[in-house]
Order: C-alpha cells, then sequence, then structure tokens
C-alpha cells in the first residue's frame, strides 16, 4: 500500500499539529488518536513516516546505535561504519507476540551453539523512531503497559528465559483507538503525552475532495507522490527548524504558573499534565518558530495535552474539550 | 463434491451479482454474505471458482509470483519458468491453525538443518485468488482481524517465533455466515467491501426447480457441467470486459457528490462508505459495459455496499435495507 | 461384548428404518439418534454393524482405496492387492483428541527420519463405513462441526502443523444423545440427515421379552447369534437391493412439489429439508423393492427427515414429529 | 496401614452385601457406596481385597492374560508360564493422570529406541479385580465416563498419540462419594450397578465395640488378623460356591415380570434398571445358596440395583429406599 | 532467622500442647492452628522443630531408611551404615510445585542415560518428621487433599509420567492458617486430629512482655538461646517419657464409653471423632505420666480433638468450643 | 533517564522518612508507597539508590557474598577477592517471570553439559540491597506472597524442577501503587514494615517550583546533579551515622508500654504492629542522633507504621491516620 502524502492530507488539523510536536520533541510522550473507523487515523500517521529525515546509524546495527553510542549495545557492532538509513517506522502488527516485541532468547543459535544469545525485537527496531499500534484497545493490557514503560524510560529491560539484557529504545508511541471499542484504563491513558480526536468530516465539499485524492492516487501513486513532494518537503523544513530552536527557547515563569493554575482549574491528577503540557507548548512555540514559550502557545496546545488526563466528575457531563476550553476563558480570557 | 455450475445457480442475484464485483476488482473489499442455512451460500462461493481464468506464475513458487515478482519473494524462485496455474480458491479448513493461515517456522528444515526458514500459510495460498471462509462467526476475532488486515494491505507480515518475514497476499476474502448464530462486530464487519443476504425461495416453482437441477447433477455431474458450460463462458468473458474497462472508467463530479450525500443521508461512519461504493460503482459499470459511472449504478449497488456500515439507531428500527433505498427515493427519487 | 443381532432386537423400528436408509444411501447423510439411558440406542448401532457385507480394498491401505482409486491417496498403496475387509465401524472412543480424529504428524518418523509424514486419523478408517458417536452432546462443538462438514464433503482436509493433506472419507456419521444432558446447537443438528426418537418401552410383555433375549444371549453368545442369522441375512439382501434400485428409480414432478409444499407448511428453513426429504424416501422407496417414488414414502419418511429442522415457535408448544404429521393430514389427507 | 479384616466390620450389610454380590458376577457392574465421613467406607472396600483368592496369570504379563489368553495382549507374553498372583486391587491414587490411569506412550523408549510403544496403565493393572475411587465425585465427569466405559465394555481402547491400541480390562468399580460434597451426573450415576449407602452406628455399644476392635487391630495387627481369620475362609468359601451356582441357576418367568413391574412402578428410566435387577438377585440367590431366583431375593436386593435410577420427582419429597420399599409393598406385599 | 526457644514462648498453651501430643503419638493425626496475623502461630511450629531429638537413618538414604527399613527404599541404600540426623522439618515453601512435594521422573538421568528414575520430593524428605503449611488455605484443595492422605496412610504412592513408586512417608502435618481468608472445605479439616485456636494476647503486661523477649533474643540470638536450653531439655525428656509410656498405657471401658457419648452429644460426624479423641487422650496422659487415661484426660484434650468436627447447626450460633465445654458439663459436670 | 537528586525532592517529607530509616534499619521490613499517578513516588525511589554508600562484596559472585559469608553460597566464590560494587538497586522489570525472580534451573548448562546447575534471579540480584515494585497491586498476589516472604525471613528457598537451593537474599522491599487500581489484600498490607501516602501538592508555588526543578534538570542532568551533591552527600552521612547509633540505642520500659497501648488502642491485629513500631521507633531515634527513643519518636512514626494494619470498622468511617492521631491525642496528649 503506497503511502499518503502528508500533505495531501484534508483537514484533521489536531492530529497532524500532534504528530509534529511529537516529531519535534519525542521526549513530549507518545501520542493517542481516538476516533471513528474510516476517519484516516492510521494513513496520517503511516504518512508522517514518508516525511522524516535519514538518521545515521552504525551498519548492520539491529539496535541502530549512533556513532557515539558504538560498540555499547548487545551487537558487536564497534567497528561497523556509519551510515544513512531510513527513520524506523515499525508497525506492530496484529498477534505479535510479547516475545517479538521485546525481544527472545535466539532458538536458532541456542540449538546450533548452545549458546544463551538475545534475539532483538521490535522495540529495538523502533528506536530512533515510531512505533504505531493501530486499535490499542484491543492489545492487552500488560502489553501496554510495557510499551509505554520502555516509551518512557527510553530502554528495554529484558529478565526472562535466563536472560539479562538492556538496550535503548527511544520511539514516539503512537497508538489509535476506537472509544466505542472500549477504553484503555484511565493509568494507561494518562501516560501518553498528547491525545487527539478525530472526526469524519460532515460538509459534503470535503468529503467530495477527499474522494477525489483518494481516487487520484489509486490512479498514479508515483505521479501524486510527485505533485505532492514540494509541501511535504516544507513540512520537513519545519520539523527540523524546530528541534534546532527548542533547546534556546525561553519559557518564563509567568507561563510555567498558568500551566499550574490550567491543571489545577480543570481538575488534572498529579503533576504530569502540567509537565507535558510545558513540554508540548516549548515544542509547538519552536514548531512556528518563536523565541520564546507564550500564554498563546499553552492556550492552543491544551486540549491535546490535557484532555484524556482529567478526572471524572460525575456531576459534570461536559466532555474534555469543552471543560479544558472552558477554563481557559475563566482564567485567562 | 463436485462444483455447480455458477449459472445454473437459481435466484440469488444480489450474491452473483456481488461475487462478479470482487471478480473484476478486488480491491473494493472482501464479500459478506449472510443467510439462513441451507441456502446455497457456499455453493455459490464454490461454483465462482470454477469460472476463473487461469493465471500466470513463476513454476513451484511457493508464493504465486506473476513473471515480473519473480525472485521477490521468500522463495528463491528466480530461475523458475512462468507457467499457466489454476486461479487459487482457499477454503479455509474449520480447525485450521493461526500457523497455517499465516505461515510458521519450517520446523522439519529447523530439526534437520538448525536453519530458521519460512513455511508459507493459507494466505500466501491464496495471493491472486479467493480465501472463503464458512462461517465466519465462529471463527475468532482475532483471527478475523488478522484476515481482513491482510485483505486490505495485500501484504502479510510475519513477526513471530523470531520470524521476521513479509509477502504478497492479495485476495478477496469471502465470508458466509448466519446471523442467528451471533453476529461479527461491527468494526470487522465495516472492513468489508460488500455484503449480501441470501433467503430461501417462498415460492413452490423455484424450489422444485432447484431440486430438479440438484438431483439432475447428482445423478450425472458431467453431463450437467457440460449442459451448463455455454452460459458459464459467457460470464467469464464478461468478467474479463470487466477488468479491461476498469481503468477507463470515468466517474464525473457528480456521482462523487451523490455518493457523499447518500452516505451522509443513511448516516454511515468515516469515509469508508463511500469510498467503498464509489469503487463497487465503478467495477459494477465495467461489468455491463458502460462507458461512464452514472447515478443508476450507484443506486443499484448501494445495499450491497452500504447495508453493513449504517449506525444502529435505536429509534428506527426499520431494516438497513429499506433505510437505504428509502434514503436513494428521498435524494434521487 | 458381544453385538447383539440386528434382527433381534424388539421394537424401536424407527430407529432400524433409519439405518437401514443410510445405509442404502449414505449421501442422505448421518442419522441422530435420541433417547433416554438404558433404550439400546447403542445396541442396534453396534448392531447395525455386524450385518453389513464386506467390501474391496487395496491389501494395507490405511486409507481403505477401492481398485480404482488405488494409488491416489497419500500411501504408496498403487502395488498392493485387492482384498475384501470389514466394512469399518469407528466407534469414538471418549477422549479421543483431534489429533486422532483428523490425523496428525506421525512424530515417530519425524523424530526418527526427520521427515514430515502424515499419520492417518479415525476418519480415513471410517472411509467407506460408519463413524459411531456416541453422547454426541458431550463433544465439543468445534469437533461435531468438524466431522460434520467432512462426513458432507466425504473430503478429510488437513492444514495444521505444517502439514497439507487431503484423502477421502466418506462414512455414515451416527450419534447419539441423550436430550436431557444438553442439546446440540440447532445449525449442528439441522446437518444430520435423519433423526429418530427412542423410548423405553412401556408394556410389561415387550419388557420381559427384552430380558429373556438379553439374558438368553449372555447365557450363550454363540448359540444366540446362530440363531438370529437368518433373519439377519434376509436384512443384509434387503440392503443390497435397495442399493442396486437406487440409481434406476424415477421420482415424478409430483413428489417434488409434494415435498416443497411440505416443507414450507412445516417451516423447514432452507433447502436442506427438501433435498433430504427426498433422499430419504428414495432410499426408503428403494428398500421397500418400489420402481417409483410416491407420496407414501415421503409421508412415512417425513418425521425422521424433518423433526430436528423445524424453526422453534413461542407460540406453538406442540412437538415436532406432532406437527409434521399435522402438516401432512392438512396437505395430503 | 493393615488391612482390616472383612468379618471384623460391624454392622454395614447393606455395603457388605453389595461388594460379596460384585464379588460373585463382576457384570452386575461397579458399587457405589454413599456415606458420612468416618464410616468406615474405604476400610470395607480395603477389607474386601484381602479375602480373594488367587488368580492364575502369566508370568510378567502386565495385561494380566489368562492361560488361554495368552500372547493376544500387547505385551509378548506368549512365551510366559502360568502363575498364580493376588487379585489386582488398584486404589486410584488422587492426582493420578489420565495418561497413567489408561496408557500412554512408553517416553522412556520412544527417546531411547525411537519406538512408539504403549504403556500400560492402571486399567491394564485392574485386570480381572477391583479398581478403587475414593472421593469419585471430585474426579472429573470425563474421567468418571471413561472409567464407566471401560468397565462396562471390558475393553480399553486407546487412540491418542499417534497410539491405536486396545486391550481387555475386566474389573469391578467400586467408587466412594460424600453426597455432601457435589453429587454425580444422573448420567454417569445410572451406569454403576449397585449403590449403597452408609450411616454412623448411633448406639453407644456398637460405637464402644468398634472402638475397641480398632484399638486392638492397632495394638496387635498381626494377633487380630489370626482371631479373625476363620471367619474370613468362610465368606471365600461363600463367594467361590456363588460363583460355581451362577451359571445354573434358574429364573423364572413370573420374576422375570416381578422386575419389570417393580421398575415400572419406581419409575426407573430405560431397561438398565430391570436387567440389573435380575443379574443382582440372581447373584445373591447364588451366594444364598438358592436354585433359583425368588421374588424375596428380587425383594431384598432391589433397594442397591434401583436406589439411585429413580427419576425425581418435585412433588414427592420421600427418598429413593422408601419410594422403593412402598412399592414393594403395595406390588407384592 | 534463628529460631525463638520453644520454652520461651509466652502463652499459646493449648498449641503448645497440641504439639507435644503428636510429637509424643505422630498417628493421631496432623495439627490445624488457627489465628490471626502476627500471633506466632509459626514461630511456636518452628520452635517445635529446635526441641526433637536426633534420630539414627541409613546414610545419605534420601528416604530416611531406618536400620531396619535398611534396603527396602527406591534407593540401593543397603550397604550404608546407620547415622544420626536432625529430625527432618520441611516448611512447605510457597509455590513449591506439586511435582517437587510428591517427586517426580528425575529429568537429568532421563536426558543423560535415558533412565527413568523417581527423583523423591519434599514428602520423602519429611519421613520421620513434621511437615509444615504455612496459610494452608492457600494452598489448591487438591493439595492439601493429597498431604493429608499421605499423612494418613504412612505412605507415598506415585503414579504419573509412567512412574509407579511407593515409599514410606510418616510425618506430622502442621497446618496454619488465618479463618478470615477463606476456610478449609469440612472434609479436609476433618482429616486434621487436632485444632487449635490462638489470638493476640489483650493484656499489655504480656504484650511488653513479649517485646521485651524478642528485643532480647533480636539483639543476642545465641546468648537467649544459651538461657532458656535448660528450660526446652525438660520439654524433651517430658516428650520422650511420653513415648516410652505410651505403649502401656491402659484405657477402661467407662472411658471409651465417654468418648462415644461425648461425641455423640456435640454431634461429630462419623466415628473419626471419638478414635482421635482416645488417641489425643492417651497421649496426653502418656506426656503427663500418668498410668492410665482418665475422663479428666479426656476433658482437658476434647476441644482440640472434636472443634473442627462439629456440625453446623443454623439454629445454634454458639461457638465450637463452647458447644464443647457445655456437653462436657452436661454429661460428666 | 538519569536520576533526580534525593535532596532535590520538594515535599513528600513521609515518604522520604521512611525511605531512610529503611535504609537504618532494613528489619523494619518494607516500605509500601501509596499515591495519585505523577506524585513523583518511582522517582523518590530511584533517588534513594543514588545516595546509598557501596559495599564490599566477593569479586564475581552472583550472590553478593560479604568477606565473611565468602564460599557459603552456591557459586563457588570462595576464592574471590573482595571489591567495593554499587548497593544492588533492583527494579523489577514487568513482565519479570516467577523463574527469573526466584532464579532458575540453568537450561543453557543443561542443555549442554547434562548438568542441573541454579541460575539465580533477581532476588539474589536484590540481596544487601533494594528491590522496588512499580504498582504492586497488578502484581499476582502470588508472587507478592513469596517476594514478602523472602524479604521477611531473608533467605530463598527454592524447590522446583528438581532443584533444592537456598541462599541468602536481605533486602529491603519497596512497594508503590495507585489505591485506585485495586488494593492488596490486607494480609498482604500487613507484611510491609511502613506504609506512606503521598500526594500531588496543591499550592501553586510548589508546583511551579517543582515545574522548574525538573525543567533544569532535564535542560543539563550533569550540572543539576553537581549543585545537590552537597545536600545528598549530608543525607548519606545521616545514614551512616544512624546505622551505627542503633546498636547502643535504649529503649526503655515505659515506651514499650506506650508502644502495646497505642497499638491496642488503634485495634491492629497480633503482635506485628507493636514490634514493627518500635523498631522504626528505633531507626527513626538513630537518624535524629537521639541516644535513647521517647515517646516523641513514637508519636511521629506511628502513622507510617500503624497506618496499613487497621481493622477495618464499619460503623467508623475515618481514615485511618485520623484515627491514629486521635489515639494518640487521647493516650498521650
Amino acid at each position: 500500500m503506497a503511502r499518503f502524502p502528508f500533505s495531501a492530507i484534508v483537514g484533521q488539523d489536531e492530529m497532524k499539529q500532534a504528530l509534529l510536536i511529537a516529531a519535534v520533541d519525542p521526549s513530549v510522550g507518545g501520542v493517542m488518536v481516538f476516533g471513528d473507523r474510516g476517519t484516516g487515523k492510521s494513513t496520517a500517521a503511516r504518512a508522517l513516516a514518508g516525511l522524516l529525515p535519514q538518521i545515521s546509524a552504525v551498519e548492520d546495527c539491529r539496535y541502530g546505535c549512533t556513532g557515539e553510542d558504538k560498540g555499547t549495545c548487545p551487537d558487536p557492532c564497534s567497528s561497523g561504519r556509519v551510515r544513512k538509513r531510513d527513520v524506523p517506522f515499525v508497525d506492530l502488527p496484529l498477534g505479535a507476540t510479547e516475545d517479538r516485541v521485546i525481544g527472545s532468547l535466539d532458538l536458532e543459535r541456542a540449538l546450533r551453539a548452545g549458546e544463551k544469545a538475545f534475539e532483538p525485537g521490535l522495540l529495538a527496531k523502533a528506536h530512533r523512531g515510531f512505533l504505531y499500534i493501530d486499535e490499542i484497545n484491543l492489545l492487552e493490557d500488560h502489553l501496554v503497559d510495557l510499551l509505554l514503560d520502555v516509551a518512557a524510560s527510553g530502554e528495554n529491560v529484558v529478565e526472562r528465559e535466563g536472560l539479562s539484557v538492556r538496550h535503548r529504545a527511544k520511539f514516539v508511541l503512537i497508538g489509535s483507538g476506537n472509544p466505542e471499542e472500549g477504553e484503555l484504563r484511565p493509568q494507561l491513558l494518562d501516560r501518553f503525552g498528547l491525545s487527539v480526536e478525530v472526526r469524519t468530516p460532515t460538509d459534503i465539499e470535503t468529503r467530495v475532495e477527499i474522494m477525489r485524492l483518494v481516487a487520484a492516487n489509486e490512479r498514479d501513486p508515483e505521479g501524486f507522490a510527485a505533485k505532492w513532494a514540494g509541501e511535504d518537503a516544507k513540512i520537513l523544513k519545519q520539523i527540523a527548524r524546530g528541534k534546532a530552536k527548542l533547546a534556546k527557547l525561553e519559557s518564563g515563569e509567568d507561563v510555567l504558573r498558568d500551566a499550574a493554575e490550567l491543571c489545577m482549574a480543570v481538575g488534572a491528577d498529579g503533576l504530569r499534565g502540567e509537565l507535558t503540557l510545558m513540554r508540548a507548548a516549548r515544542a509547538f512555540a519552536a514548531l512556528t518558530g518563536a523565541r520564546s514559550v507564550t500564554r498563546e502557545h499553552l492556550i492552543e496546545i491544551a486540549p491535546s495535552a490535557l484532555r484524556h488526563r482529567l478526572r471524572r466528575d460525575v456531576l459534570d457531563e461536559t466532555g474534555s474539550t469543552v471543560r479544558i476550553t472552558r477554563a481557559i476563558d475563566e482564567l485567562f480570557g
């Protein structure tokens, strides 16, 4: 299946924004995408992969070591040359076993040579890239938990089958799910950095436009990709510039205070809310080319950063997004 | 069990139409057949297999590579000659294991030679053909999900037992099921391209006619097949012509708009509805020999393409088919 | 346990008739026997086995190939001579595994020679004979389904453990069950050709007669068998004659119409009802030595052929048998 | 634990009678013993084992072949001499696996020599003797079913792990259970030949007597056994005489009629009731030294033979035993 | 963890008495200790182990054979010398598998030498000593059942994995449990010889005293042990004297009658109650140095011997202990 | 993930105090940390690890033997030199198997050399250090039980897979959990020495301060660590001094009495409450540099030591902490 160009995606601005923020600062945490069936959730995630610039890594290293990391992974990669390779984009296949995700004993070598060697799994493959999980709510809680743990710590610690291995595994976790098919536990949700909602467009023009683009892509995928290559290149440049800006960005005392006040006002548990909100606001500011983080950046990014962290209030049936924008109005309006 | 000739099937026009559309354009997605026990659901699906023209494939290649694909599959098929073979028609046996469906470690070679080789499964066997699942509602959701994923992407990605293999697996999925025996989850249903309903005929003449044909076939299968060979050949030609026409068919702006309006009117979730509706209408138009897709094609094919995508409305107990024809009447009538 | 002579069975006429019909035309489908504990359900099924004439098969062939089939099974049987052997009568042992039923990898050869050979199971053993399942309702639905599938298609298709084997498996399935111990799903029931009900006799004379016969058989099994040999031979001849007659039997248009009308009147789902009814009526007619199938044959066999296919009508608590005879009276009475 | 002499058991006459009947004619079917905890259920069963005369069997034959059976079992026993050995008394150990009960693949030989040999299980060991199951209601239904099947057919048919073996397995099944701990399914119960109830004695004298005997046995088991040896020998002689008499016993038409009438009166399902009742009455008559079976023998044995076969009547809360004796009074009183 | 001296245990007289009785006469059956968390249940059991005199056993014999048993266990121990060893005290570790408890196939030898040897388990290890199970109510019923069976018969019969082994396994079973965490089935409880209840002391002085002793033991375990060695030696002597006395003790007719009357009065099921009561009274009498068993011994020991055997009376909510002492008052008071 | 300096943690005084007490006297028992998501529970535990002074251990010994223990573990470590190594801090990875926790058969050696060697698990690794379990309530009860058992006894006894090994395993168990996600059974809770509650700070200043510190650490982890190194060193010194003081501390009769009275007043089950309370008070006194334990120390530490041991009183809905402080006021106020 040919990838659809990122820039050719019609609408879905919040999802695209969240993916770009995660691309600029992966430490923001994963992105959870909620939405109806057939709204192109996975199309956007897959399109993002087509945008990313290549990375430098030690040749043949199964752990994607950079030149500096060379020789520090379980592979004997210290003599390899550094080469360019595509940013990893791992699409967790349905039915992938825990073994295959975290890695396992290399049975072939164990049987042939009687050695206990580690065979890296998808977590190693995803290092320095993206790990995409479609219908994450169908995955066992246990495995989601494990994935979130690794995504947060940037390290995969394996203690099983007599193996004791650890290796780097820094990646952006992207999950998609349909809320109608069963929710994630709040404790799991809360560990995603951002969450976005996508909906089917309701105006005829947009829908006809999408049909036209999809048909054009199906008739001639190469021509279609060529046509949108310029737009995609602009976005790639925007991400690169954002990454460069990030370290130098200022975030003043007043913006920290705004973040804390907003989190308390909407009732987000713990401190993870304001820490993520600040990180996302910084990445967003960097993406827009700003010099310092402002209240406007905070406001823009608040729904994505906080929507999935709100304590449920039985007496207040208002949706999460509405509660956040209302709090913004009251505090800063 | 000898196959019953496709053209000798009495009635069941909607099912036959859907199968022909899928034969012309497999990208329409699978066909789901609902119906009572004993209505010949599987007879029709099996009859279709007897109609299909042979395909060219690399000799002995277990992945059915075409001449162009030669050497790109996990088999060392690059030196093989291209030969004709029957279109694959895989009838998923009850009790087939996930291993056997998606392929698995070749234990024989692993034990004998200590090598980790992949043994292709039924998905590889079905490539370029049909995969038929009787009583799909008895299959585990997990396996249905996997089959639909592969059918949609045209690729089988295997990540298990230390194996990491991918190969082409383009096929039309045909499922049959009895709604009385438990439904598929809406999320699974929605991923089938078309759905049809078959019922037991209620007039005596038709039933006597069917008994007569079945008895004739049982008494002398070869003679019976010979008698209907001409009719079957006509249908084969019709499919071939439809495939050829498909690429050149026009579908004007107004038909796209009709499709979007119809989907919104009946309340089909997401965009998958209108995308499939357009594809099916194109294939149907090609099958009838038309030069461009018209509103009439849309109307004809709408029930099969949309029936299984309607959101259930608790206040409106009307059946799906009725809601679709009513919407057609209101919009275009 | 010595077999009880078929002709010495007191009463139970419907069960005996159904078994004879299945012996004459196995394509009628299996026989399901319902009844109280201790009514001799299995005694009759086992007695039938003692009646059947020997068959010709390739010597040592584990798939029971006839002279014509020689060399077409998974065994290398092409050089064998054709010999007489008993008609197979397989009594599915409680606790038989799915492996043993459908066949499996021959572990011995796999371990010894590293070869992946198929070891045929009970389905191969039952080919050209009978497969008896006592208390079929205690078997897993899954296994019953599989057995019915094979019984219907006459072929066992195995796709597991890296094996891909198919072989002939034509047999009459006989199931017995006590309705008090949990029913079969209607979908499974419907796939049996005939069903019969057996009850404990309620008159003293019959019960004393049975006790006398059982005691006589226990005291002197050989003498008892000798005494009834003549009666059993007559039945054997009747079956042989019925088989010979079957192909030449006429079944006029009016009888087909009667069958269709009866099925619609009693509300049997699908077309399987009338197709089976006609087949059973033909076999019954052949058994009685008639030249053509008449309405009387239909009426005689209708309860066995239709009883288990009736849709349950919540408002009509009348038993299935009563509903069938009432419909017969109304239509033909 | 030393065995308690059979003749030293105080009270519990019904249980002792049932065990003696089963010893005289094993074809009566197993004995089910119901009773409170601590009433000596297992003591009596174990005591019976100490009474039984030795049998002749082929030396080292693991299937207990008699001289006549020599060479017909799965063992190569044809060259063995015939020797005396104790009557087998197998006490099914808690946690015995199905494998160990029915026999299994001999793993040792499979691994060493690559041969698929059968290792006989407890069913082979129990051949020609007793199989005792304490707390049979704690056993899985599936295993109980299997044991009753083998006990009834006298043959163990094994079809698993690629093995296909059958061997003789004639034994008396004795089950004990506490009705407070969950009942057996009626379908399982019904397949036991006899059932007895044991209760804690309620008069002080009997209880003190039992304490005295138990203490005497604990203080000096050998002396105690010697003291009761004479009484035990008498019982042994009685069993031997009963066995010899059995074949020549007459059972007139009128007694058969009495049995049938009694079974119909109490509402025992099927014919198994009267067949067992007659067998037990014959064995009981033989045990008492009578020349023909009389109504008195029937009456004496009826509660044990019928008690567990009564259909439960929701409107009649009377216990099974009471209903039987009342029916006896009405019919014969 | 250093053992706390038995004689330094404050209070808990009933528990200490029961443990001493079991040490004098193991045939009394196991001891079940009920009580709150943190009341020193396991401390007392472990302390008892420190008291026991050494035993003589064949050197290296894994089945603890005495000089007389030499060569009769599954080990080739016939040539070993007899040596002193500690009385076994096996503390069943949480998570011990059934394999490890009853013994299993010695996999090492099976793989290395292709031999099927038995590897004894914890039951063999506990022979002639104590088997302690903390939180016995957390153990599976199945395993408890098995342990009680072996404890009662003094023999471990293993029939699994193609093994058929039996060896001596005489030990005192001590279970502890917290009734708040789920009870044992009455059928399991009833098979323990004695049961005791321990409670947290409720007077400050005792609690401060315990704190002082615990602290003293923690500060200087060796000094603490030395300080209490004399008291422990006295108890050891008392046990030895009791064992010697036991065989010669008289128990008159009137005491047997008292026991039977008491059991009937409190409503203990079966005869196990009075048999255990007499055994425990004898052991207690022996421990106190008496020449014959008297009613006073019975009364003293009755609560421990009967408390867990009382039928529950829905109308009488009185605790078991109260019902026993009330019955004693009425009968003997 | 870089560790956050212990001294830079804002607030959370009770948790920090409990961790320091456990560091001074590990025999206090584990620490259970309750709290909302995102309150830094694991940050504090991980920070503590960064503070601890190195220990001396035999080089390469996998059981962490001290110089004195040398040669007494299952490893052949007797010839090793003693070296410094970091205090072990084992972070139980999600999905760690029981095998890996308690150790298991070394499969590699078993396959290669046919030897049954023990491969130590995480319990061996944690010896002399800390074992941290995040979200302990998600762990199976069985595993928690096992961990608490080992933590209490300081010894890991392994009886499985034919292995029989024991080794030292002294460590402080730290569990963290969110009470909203399901509680631990009271029986498990009660076995933790101390429990603390952490909450999200509710004043803006603290929250902004935390954001500032977290951001500073993220920008420049090394500089941040350097800045707080002095404060961390002070705490390290305080722990060392506390450990040294502990042995010489006096605890007078009156304080023991206070402890017993307080436990009885709040209704803590068993004696574990007062024993733990005294130990914790001693450690706390040592930490503060006091010469003897006073009532003030008791009062300070009482909530952590008793909070999780209170019997639930259905009529008194007051929280555990409130009930403890109220009792303190009434007794000592």
